[in-house]
């Protein structure tokens, strides 16, 4: 049976808008996927760490498409001291995002240590500003790709014990186990679930550039923990894809560039797989709601209230094929699930 | 220390020698890599199935480089019958490779359950032919790429149990609890190691089509109990690269070619290794002896004295740089460690 599901915009709290060329060719995606809130992540080359790199970083996304809110965070490093963060706030940015050290792509910058930031949260505590880590243990002994984020998850309950108030977001958490630790912190504490990590394993990036990203797709028990976290129902989970964009040069080479490309069709994928769980009634909660009320967005006055009232329609059949590469050859930047068919998706007017 | 090793010519036990022009690129670098003697997998497209194709092939072989003792199997498909296997042991061919269905490269004609070549396995056993187990439990629920092998040792077991003269190689090796089960079997039964499982671990082929092959590089662990297994002494250890080629277009394509080409370098990368482990005196046995004396060449006639009489010198220094690829552009087979530097091999004259 073929349903018309009327919804709220989506907000996509992680995704990755790149600069130049490639923010020209992803920017206008974003609507396609359902989306008109998003959570801009800052690591560009050289990365946002001030408030001023932010704030025109957010205007040139604003010139390529208005008709989007995108809330701003910064990088986490040295220059991002408790004056940065009270200015920050004052300028409306959101949060702050941790990377540890060389794990994904262009974290170079990234923190090793976080007592040195405690300071940094005991502010962001006080201005009720967001911190956004990236929890994977930076590579080390008897730390692997499958292992990196369980290994982080006692750095999250100790921060959360630490700054109790300080509003934290897991990012694209993968495990079971990451699953559980998010559930066992307080209220304050909150994990987003990227689109493809609701579908792929390990047998799927193997072999598959297009799939393969960081933190790596894990085992089906991990896959089935997500899935379920999603249309549980529990605030404490939503919508944040982590579309991560690279010409097909860089997924195609000769090594791997990290990240997968999921803007044009987030809710498009994240729809299926409510509908396969027999949840479609809990998508709204975890695509439109969820991620707006963690991050008080409208409280905190992120979203024009015209904004918030803007619907779409979800037709449940597939029906659209996904764009084989946006863009032309080599630089072309190609979606997951390419060439498969998903339902269409189409704004209310 | 830069010290002058003289050995005997290495046997490679599992190789992927190809056909067409592949073929002419792979079989001229054999020699690069210290080695004179290959056993010959038979994954082409048709797959070797019939004696006849394997003594073609092998001609087509020996016209590249008549330098080089090539050891012939057989395909394991319903084509292969006790009868072929008579006439197999008359014709020379070594042994006969089982491949579970869709595991690997060109393993669409696989077997799925091995209890209807059972026959064949008694009649194998009658005539003293080897029989070489790609062992991994071909996809479905709760196989992946990581316990696809763990999960196939009890057919391993088994097949020892009920063929307990049957000679048996698990080839390419790479977990912990296959080395442990090899141990347990009986004499009967060895495995070989490739190259590049004893460097590789998964967060080496995250990200590098190069280095991706089927079984897929496991833990840290894992790795470790393979260097372990391969510089012990135990001569149910031996050297079989799993050398796979692929032109680059398959490795740098939309989807990833699985296999990791040592060819060109097999001795060299398992040399430093075992000096890494302070093991250098155990090389000659591992990749020269154990082989050779599993396979019985000498016994059953495969190698001519002469050859056997090769030497080879390796210069332990970092001295050679990795060629980047074999051919032109996309059809450039690139080999494993390229443009890193490798200690230097001679053959005496």
């Amino acid at each position: 049976m073929v349903v018309e599901l009327e919804l709220p915009a989506a907000a996509d709290f992680h995704v990755h808008l790149r600069d130049g060329e490639l923010m020209k060719t992803v920017v206008p995606t974003i609507r396609n996927g359902g989306v008109n809130l998003v959570y801009v992540m800052p690591n560009l080359v050289p990365p946002v760490t001030s408030v001023a790199r932010a704030l025109s970083y957010k205007a040139d996304l604003e010139a390529i498409d208005p008709s989007i809110t995108y809330l701003m965070t910064l990088y986490l490093c040295n220059d991002v001291t408790p004056e940065v963060i009270y200015e920050a706030k004052k300028a409306g940015i959101a949060g702050v995002k941790s990377y540890p050290a060389g794990v994904t792509t262009n974290s170079d910058a990234g923190v090793v240590s976080y007592e040195a930031f405690y300071p940094v949260f005991a502010a962001m505590e006080e201005v009720d500003m967001v911190l956004n880590l990236h929890g994977e243990t930076p590579p080390r002994e008897g730390v692997t790709v499958l292992n990196a984020e369980e290994t982080f998850l006692p750095t999250l309950l100790d921060l959360n014990k630490r700054f109790p108030k300080l509003r934290i977001v897991l990012e694209h958490c993968t495990t079971a186990a990451a699953v559980e630790a998010v559930k066992k912190c307080g209220p304050t504490v909150a994990a987003t679930i990227t689109a493809h990590h609701l579908y792929l394993t390990i047998d799927q990036w193997a072999g598959n550039p297009h799939c393969f990203c960081k933190p790596v797709a894990k085992l089906p028990s991990d896959r089935d923990a997500l899935v379920a976290a999603a249309v549980s129902g529990d605030p404490k989970f939503f919508l944040g894809t982590d579309s991560a964009p690279h010409p097909r040069s860089s997924k195609q080479g000769s090594k791997t560039a990290a990240g997968v490309f999921t803007q044009p069709y987030a809710l498009q994928y994240v729809a299926e797989v409510f509908q396969r769980e027999g949840k479609l009634d809990g998508l709204k909660a975890f695509a439109c709601e969820y991620g707006r009320a963690f991050y008080k967005t409208k409280e905190l006055g992120f979203e024009s209230d015209e904004r918030v009232a803007e619907k779409l329609v979800i037709r449940t059949e597939p029906s659209d094929v996904v764009i084989d590469g946006y863009g032309d050859g080599d630089s072309a930047v190609v979606p997951f699930l390419a060439g498969q068919k998903v339902w269409s998706l189409q704004w209310k007017q």
